[in-house]
């Protein structure tokens, strides 16, 4: 067996994204000991800069060793004892994962849909919690991945707060790349990955808890049902105090994080997101003069992940490929019902770069 | 924020254990998407490798996106439903682990138990197969990281046949360090960690399933628990055939492995159990010339975990704070009823070299 060479790639997918160089030479710093002093001092930085990212002020804002979905399942199998209902909203892959992991809870599982493409009608969730006064919780995606869209909060968090239920948040494509603002949300659980618009490797899941959510976590009549993803062990390792043992974080995923943190809040939020708006724009600029088309209204796109809909008679794994084989460019396919029907170039962190977008087109006009 | 510098440390705590300078490099190699064809074939090769290290034929034996705990839950939430019985051995917090993870699946669980630093006894395993005939599984751990243990396997492995139940393995410090014999065994689930013996960062479990654990999981009434974990699903993207996409595979870490599991072959199984074993007699030789002893007996101590007992009257975190602030070594504690009463001292892969137990040799010898 030889040892490993990865080809030369431009990632614009849905994740994972271009990773600065940076980040590659903390990742592979010597490995020290998980209860280490330093180890210790470094989790400490890594948190206090993720309550930046978030938003929040939330003690228990930490990542989870495993990548963006076992984020997900650490919040509802904390949140969750078996019998509460939760109100879940799906358009799209990840709201449909959200509403299976809840079930595999115990959870009974009210679904709120749109249409795959849309975002969520705030009043279809005000319908469901009017007609379900015991829900537990409200779940929504914030940036659904599998679409583009881009889910208008505000309304959203009213209506959580109106219906007093626990609000939960996917924020895995959305963190770094567009506004999360958990506490002006009101957000009770939030959970996010590396490997989007925080452009560090995959690995890692933020995850941030409110303070009312952690008292529900401590108030638990049950054990959660994961022990490895069970957060009152595990803040017991991550927050001040014993620094009790418990599982042997990723280390060097860690060292990665703190890097790629440091240079996210280097370049200021508000810079990043514009630098991501701006360049979207300029992107569908240059998409619409080769006569390609939006998949979401341009209302609730979101910038960092860019669908548009393959043109009629075209063979989109083709192209897919030619732009791989011949370019060394990643773009994303359709998941599931839009499979074959859209493409998803992610502009997400080190990937939102005009120089990457010119690489897109210059293909884009070879190949189409 | 400044970008974090480790400090230099030498490894010689249960894990993490040093890592080889070519791991590293290839932890840092670019970032390439977790559905391009180059990511696939990194994937078959890890597969075709684990296989050789855990000396099986098993068809699903994959790295799970988690550290060497989250391998532990993947078997237990994949074999167990609700009602289930399982038989657990209990002789250290591995095996205490276990059991809790079993019952937080809805076990039954029935401890077999043996004092902490010693082995567990077959005919205890005998008696306890014999009065619950109904039991699905047996659950033992090889080497019991927090006491230094080599459960002897050849005796528990008769008995699972005789009693025909799952044999279920934690070689989370015993792969790559001592011999793992899955199919000569005929164990049905083993995990293991990357962080020990293969000395690679920690990050991901390897895991192996027998045909007969497959059917079995394939069989299932109910889903599992966890839908991170949920091999039915992981195994569709990481087998050949339609490579689903089920979550994003920690990219880096990968290509780690794939490069620790390439250096390990290169060595040999046979070379490398021999340099542990050698090793570890060589390190006694000195550690017994200072006045110290085994807290196991030599017949079934670890060659890569060894266990030293605290001589009376010493202050046991001041010497391992010494070590550590004076000398940039790092050795293990006490856990849980162990606390303050012996040192682990991990000699694993990249650790287990005399020039690195003469500096340990050389600090103990100032400071004691």
């Amino acid at each position: 067996m030889h040892t490993f060479n990865p080809p030369i790639r431009t990632l614009m997918g849905p994740g994972p994204s271009e990773v600065h160089e940076k980040v590659y030479q903390a990742l592979a710093k010597p490995t020290i000991g998980h209860l280490d002093p330093e180890f210790l001092r470094l989790m400490n930085e890594i948190q206090v800069m993720l309550r930046q990212v978030f938003q929040t002020k939330n003690q228990l804002t930490i990542p989870v060793s495993g990548t963006g979905s076992a984020g997900m399942e650490t919040l509802f199998v904390n949140f969750i004892e078996p019998g509460d209902k939760a109100v879940v909203c799906v358009n799209g892959v990840f709201g449909t994962r959200m509403a299976d992991v809840a079930s595999r809870c115990g959870a009974d599982v009210v679904e709120v849909k749109a249409e795959w493409g849309t975002a969520i009608n705030p009043s279809d969730i005000d319908a469901a919690l009017s007609q379900h006064p015991d829900a537990k919780l409200l779940a929504i995606v914030h940036a659904e991945t599998s679409t583009g869209v881009w889910q208008p909060m505000d309304e959203v968090a009213d209506l959580a707060k109106k219906h007093d239920v626990m609000l939960l948040l996917d924020a895995v494509t959305s963190l770094a790349g567009v506004p999360v603002e958990l506490d002006k949300w009101g957000v009770d659980g939030c959970y996010s990955g590396t490997q989007k618009c925080l452009s560090c490797p995959p690995g890692l899941a933020p995850i941030s808890v409110s303070e009312r959510g952690l008292q529900l976590i401590q108030n638990r009549k049950t054990k959660p049902q994961s022990w490895y993803l069970d957060l009152s062990m595990v803040a017991n390792y991550w927050t001040d105090g014993n620094r009790a043992y418990h599982h042997t974080a990723p280390i060097n995923m860690n060292y990665a994080l703190h890097e790629a943190l440091r240079l996210v809040l280097e370049e200021g939020l508000e810079t990043r997101f514009k630098r991501h708006r701006e360049n979207s724009e300029y992107l569908w600029q240059e998409l619409e003069s080769l006569g390609l088309e939006r998949f979401v209204d341009a209302s609730i796109a979101l910038p960092q992940l860019n669908v548009v809909k393959v043109p009629k008679g075209v063979d989109e794994a083709a192209i897919r490929a030619r732009l791989l084989n011949e370019f060394g460019i990643e773009i994303g396919a359709g998941l599931g019902p839009m499979a074959g029907k859209i493409w998803r170039i992610g502009l997400m962190g080190e990937s939102s770069h005009t120089t990457i977008i010119d690489r897109l087109i210059f293909a884009l006009k070879q190949i189409l």
